[in-house]
């Protein structure tokens, strides 16, 4: 089967590579049908991350439909699924709190070893998917594969970025960042009940799409004349981005951090956070805690994760997909695999 | 001035009247220019008040200008202002928790001795409001007279109804009781997160105003064959109703009754509550408490309350207001009072 | 082996049995050290619970040693443990959520098929356990079988009653019911954070082991004169219980009803609950969601759950135990089972 | 009167004043009984704070009797009562909320214009309370004055930490640093719950003291090897402790400061805050709006915080009392005003 291979800075490659099989009894083998390239394969893409293994499978977005499974999830064979983007066992301590991030399985697909052990991922005609009775969610009949892969991941990360933004009923909700998951942060924001969101991001085009949302979209420095904000989501993962939701926030207000931060020193404004008594808390996305929820905010049509994808290729094409994207000329690649499966 | 007044069962007349007068210093005097008629005026219309005080000025959703006001309310002249229909001191232990309801000074306009002293109502040209530094709010521009009395009654009621719901982002909520008060906590709940809210009621003609707003309106009977709902409504106050929201709630589901409830012994299904581990909540709306958030949400147009407007009379015309409202004619009745006023 | 067998009404035998076995890859069989009799064991004992299957080896808080294990719970043989009184799967969606007394799956041990189907307690020398990855808990070395086996069941029940009451620290906390769980939820309310407890009950020898416990101890009808409470424990589960405890509550206050209400209307002071603004939240206990907090209270002499036995008794002796627990001579009974087993 | 006034670094001095007196109708002013030497105070004494008022009467933690009283608060002459360290005026939005630091009014007694505008402060014979009607409690017979005055303070700050850390019943908390407000902070948590309180300090005196309230106490560096905390309160207010109190959070822990914090770039470990799903909260004790609880856990014996007094001095050797907790020979200085001003 044809898989996308990291080989070095800006290199992606479509690789001739032997079909994944089920190992053990939690396994399953999907066909992919749609898979999706997200801001977090930028940084391996960019040679950003250190040791990220050469040949690894790219993907953590994707749906498709289960070809083989092991004894234990054998009822899955045949179904239209979707894959949850961190791999979590479903039944340490952690994951019976409902903390999939924090089991000490957790693994990414197509990371390589940043969080966890190396997997394969989903940018490929097939992939093995471990823990497959937690990690998959069968789809429902209204969501298209594309709708659905947005729910393994970046959906559900502003799904959590709303619930636990202490949102009031009719308040003001700042987003840091008009990224894919910014923008899918706002609408959930707005779906959990914000009178009014407010976008920030520097780029006109990233405003532009916000506006497009019924967004209110300002540039960074223009958000504080905009007043403070209860809820502030910080969807970026800077120390910039940082600083500024923190300064965003009301008397009392919650931030959310749902970028990526990876800083041991990032310098926050704690004298601001502290006269004004904020909370600021650090979430990751976890599909697999609220797949229901967020299947149902879809099929309902409240929210649409579709509406940020800018490009749909063939997976053939996986390589534009990358430099569009790289180039911020594209805001969500959308690559069809089926047809290459076929 | 003009003023409604009860004579005896399905007797309002408009009687000339004094013009209120301020007598302490948080005392404001309101022209009013829209009054309405709320369900809960039909128990003192109908005679199912025994004791309620002939001659009590009816109604308590009302906005208008204040035209008078004491000394530590005195920056309010001349303000457009919305009343809150429960009356609360603002100082006292209950209030600091944001408890008006439970305030000992508790009272609601227009109500005789039901809850409180009795304090004349907002069904006239003119009405005092003591307090008037709490309950009164001032209207945002944007919001129409109309819109602006809901706030202060009804409206409220469905905020706190889908506050205190814990109704989870994509989640289903079933909504006992198609009334005025029942659409708007269904508006609210939608606001709120809902993916899907379903809505029980005898009457064809509120299942249909129901659907109107978006919502799946069921006979009461029928509401079981539409699943469970992690968040029940209840908006009747009955004791059918109450077991009702109680048979309908999923497993650890939480039911808030805002209906007014009155028994000593209403027949609840404890045993479905125990095994389902279910939460019941009984809540009144209180708009001191929700003021902005609510504004907000009329504001940016997230929730409509005129929506429910079935008619506007002016006035003089209240005799049949009540009448439409008696008969179900009606299901929301506006009375202008300005050009009464004017 | 012998284990503790229901002929009929105050009927319970000690019976020569098979020894139970491993059946499933998840089972394990345990050697019982120590056993209890539950106030909920006296509904069938007194012939309460019509269609109690006559045979049903009754017992469902235990502790002991794992003798054998299924393949995929093999890593406990030979573990002291305690386990769960109610039985679930752990790995459906109610289970991920931390609910298990919502298992599609779930039982009680030695109860009949009151609650799902039928599967033999503890009050015997051996018990096989379903699901055993997730119904037994290893004791920590610290705690006696004696205070593990309550861990399983009615302090797990005290633990639930003290973290949904909402109790303010420093607040009051009512508590209806002396019984076992009374007491301990009493123990538990006051390590949450209550500075005052009052416990009431009918029962003279209750109160005095209230007292005993540093509680301030009442007849039912004394408890208005204690003033409202912001949180109250309902431990009875009779109709009465629970009119008491919404007479208790203060405005806004929550009521934890843990009792084991089966009524199908039971006659609510709805009025009462609406005028006050409360929350009634039925709740059942689950040791399998709170084991390591229940056992770092325990651990610690936070708690101390075996202050309420009254009686240690040899298994042979389990028909005294019931007469006398069913006479109220003895307030908790716990069986000793390993010098049978020796 | 003889009041404590800063005329340099670390040089106090008892002053002859005028008699402060009633300028509104909401001022009180009260012949102090007990006062005491805060922490916060060592920062003007130190010299630490450029522009702090030399003139202004220090001291923020003080109980008394009314002496004289303005119009809308005349009831409370005569009563013996408690100050709130902060003054707010009750009545703005804020405090409406309950978040009376929060309130465009808030000041600190004796504490320049470091918050809000400079108001004279109560280690003093006699001191004015504006805004009495909130700012001042009275105080419960059962109540020395000594154990009153940290109800207005410091014990509000230890009483909030444990609020808002949300403390699993059974847990572990860890508290970062063991001064008057670590240790007092330390009390509550185990009143709230903590089933283990573990508290790091560099100075082996205070250490001591922790362990005298019965806390495991380490040094800072030792910490981790105690495992990690579900709630951790920071009572220091340094960025070390602040990056301390992050590593030693538990996965989705919750870490709330009380120290004050007054950094614009404290160097946050972000990434470890991320990969565990933190919350960080900025918290300031706010006596006003929990006295009643604070009050009763005080009377009931929960928490005594008379047990973290090192020294009793008369108001006449306030110089005295300042040096030794400058040197940190003292761990509180209760200062008695009665005697001086009887």
């Amino acid at each position: 089967m044809r898989g996308t291979v990291l080989r070095g800075p800006r290199e992606v490659e479509l690789c001739d590579l032997p079909v994944p099989r089920v190992h053990g009894p939690r396994d399953a083998v999907i066909r992919v049908t749609a898979s999706a390239i997200c801001g977090t394969d930028l940084h391996p893409y960019r040679g950003e991350l250190p040791g990220f293994g050469v040949g690894t499978v790219l993907g953590h977005e994707f749906a498709g439909v289960v070809e083989d499974a092991g004894d234990e999830v054998a009822h899955l064979t045949g179904r239209r699924v979707v894959a949850s983007d961190l791999v979590a066992c479903g039944r340490c301590r952690m994951c019976q709190r409902g903390w999939h991030y924090q089991c000490p399985e957790v693994t990414l697909f197509g990371y390589s070893t940043v969080v966890g052990r190396s997997i394969d991922g989903g940018q490929a005609e097939y992939v093995t998917v471990p823990f497959a009775d937690v990690v998959l969610a069968e789809c429902p009949d209204e969501l298209t594969d594309e709708q659905a892969l947005f729910t393994g991941d970046v959906l559900a990360t502003g799904y959590t970025a709303a619930e636990r933004a202490e949102i009031p009923l009719g308040g003001t909700v700042a987003v840091i960042g008009a990224g894919t998951v910014g923008l899918l942060a706002g609408m959930c924001a707005r779906a959990r009940g914000a009178a009014t969101v407010v976008i920030a991001d520097p780029s006109a085009a990233r405003r532009t799409a916000a506006e497009a949302q019924g967004f209110i979209a300002v540039r960074p420095e223009q958000l504080a004349s905009h007043g403070s904000a209860q809820s502030v989501i910080e969807a970026v993962g800077s120390d910039d981005a940082l600083r500024l939701a923190v300064e965003t926030a009301a008397p009392r207000g919650t931030i959310v951090a749902i970028g990526a931060h990876h800083s041991d020193a990032a310098p926050l404004n704690s004298g601001h956070a502290f006269a004004r008594e904020l909370t600021l808390r650090f979430a990751v996305g976890d599909p697999i805690a609220v797949w229901p929820e967020v299947f149902a905010l879809v099929r309902t049509g409240r929210v649409d994760p579709a509406a940020v994808i800018s490009h749909r290729l063939p997976l053939a094409e996986v390589g534009r997909g990358y430099e569009l994207f790289d180039r911020r000329e594209a805001t969500k690649v959308v690559l069809l695999c089926s047809d290459v499966a076929g």
